[in-house]
């Protein structure tokens, strides 16, 4: 399954008692249509506010219904801030966590004088004017294979911290900013503290040189702080052979 | 005031005891920062959901304070989904309702073939294939100084229904379609129950033929139902000689 949601009103993926999450409201909704409780997987969890435009997932269907049929159930009983884009049958092996070979992020920065209401849930409003040609050089330092733990939140608990960046861009389309940031998988915040870091590459107060240095320190206090999260957009997620 | 709010979250513009309003927030920000109950005029209501970019408020401001000075503070104490655009001086008696020479409202209707989570606030998706150029000519044929009764919600009461119509067209932008209409003032529901109708035109359960009918008909139950209102805009207001 493909799945696009706003994550403004969701306390983040993963099911927690008592809270509204994408995952509680998921599988609320398959187990309703489906008659019986249906865990799901997703290629990863997304936090509070983070958006995702398409986060994949999969789950055992043991009712035979037609893949078009569930899809149409799925968004006629789903709430209007979550929406299954498209749904497709899988490998009996396939693991939406385990197989992902790569995941695309955006992150949305408003850079309009003015806070604008209607973008409130979805950019970042940053009134400064940033420098986009160092905010570039900086993003792109970052690809390659590195160890990202000075990106990565604090206590977090992973095996390793080298990842793989195959892409990392900023761009302009009128007043909005864009950054994009694909590769192997992403640690926790990772994301987010980049976009921090490259703010304050783009007001002056880092140079574009001093991202290298702050990766290899590998000490989280000296990147940028972490942007906010109603600005980032899990965009789509590629599988190791297909997903068939 | 030139005031944009996302309407999603408030019950409309006009203050109600124990509900988020756009006027009751905005009063309770004024009063705030200027110490003392400052009531408002909007250039009209506008109701639960519906949005604006360009709202026009009038107020009396007693209290020595620069104009810029007083849109930041406002800017820093509305909540996100609300934003002063601007604020100048006014004349003595500026009215910011009895002197409206026109107002501009669109309508958002998302047409791709599947709804978007991320649209579910501010558009209405219409998942049938319309016939544009069919609606575009019952649009227009609303232009000029009519009898709008029959686009009036029920049990309202007015003066008169007549009002001039100076633009009504729809416009296609990718899979987004936009009805634009504007005018020397809007009875209630106006706008969406327009929308509904067009709606109908461009499914083919009317003609544009019919506009004129309907419009002559003066009755509500021959137009078409009232479009949800999240697809709404009030995108701008003009004054009879200015507000100066």
């Amino acid at each position: 399954m493909m799945l696009a949601y706003d994550g403004s009103d969701f306390f983040g993926w993963q099911i927690q008692p008592g809270k509204r999450t994408v995952q509680g409201v998921l599988e609320h909704s398959l187990e309703r249509i489906l008659g019986a409780p249906t865990p799901v997987i997703a290629s990863g969890r997304t936090d509070t506010g983070v958006h995702a435009l398409g986060q994949v997932v999969n789950f055992m269907c043991v009712v035979p219904i037609p893949l078009e049929g569930l899809q149409r159930a799925l968004n006629a009983s789903l709430p209007p801030d979550m929406a299954v884009r498209s749904l497709e049958g899988a490998r009996a092996d396939f693991h939406a966590r385990r197989h992902v070979r790569s995941k695309q992020y955006a992150y949305w920065i408003d850079a309009a004088p003015q806070r604008s209401p209607l973008l409130a849930r979805y950019a970042l409003h940053v009134p400064d004017k940033l420098d986009i040609p160092a905010m570039n050089a900086g993003a792109r330092a970052l690809v390659g294979e590195h160890d990202f733990a000075a990106f990565m939140a604090a206590g977090s608990a992973v095996k390793t911290t080298v990842r793989r960046v195959d892409l990392s861009e900023v761009m302009v389309r009128g007043s909005n900013i864009y950054y994009v940031i694909e590769g192997s998988g992403f640690l926790r915040h990772m994301v987010r503290n980049i976009v921090g870091t490259l703010y304050q590459v783009g007001c002056g107060a880092l140079s574009p040189d001093d991202l290298p240095r702050i990766m290899h320190s590998r000490d989280r206090s000296c990147a940028g702080p972490t942007a906010a999260p109603q600005g980032l957009y899990l965009v789509r997620v590629t599988y190791e052979g297909g997903i068939l």
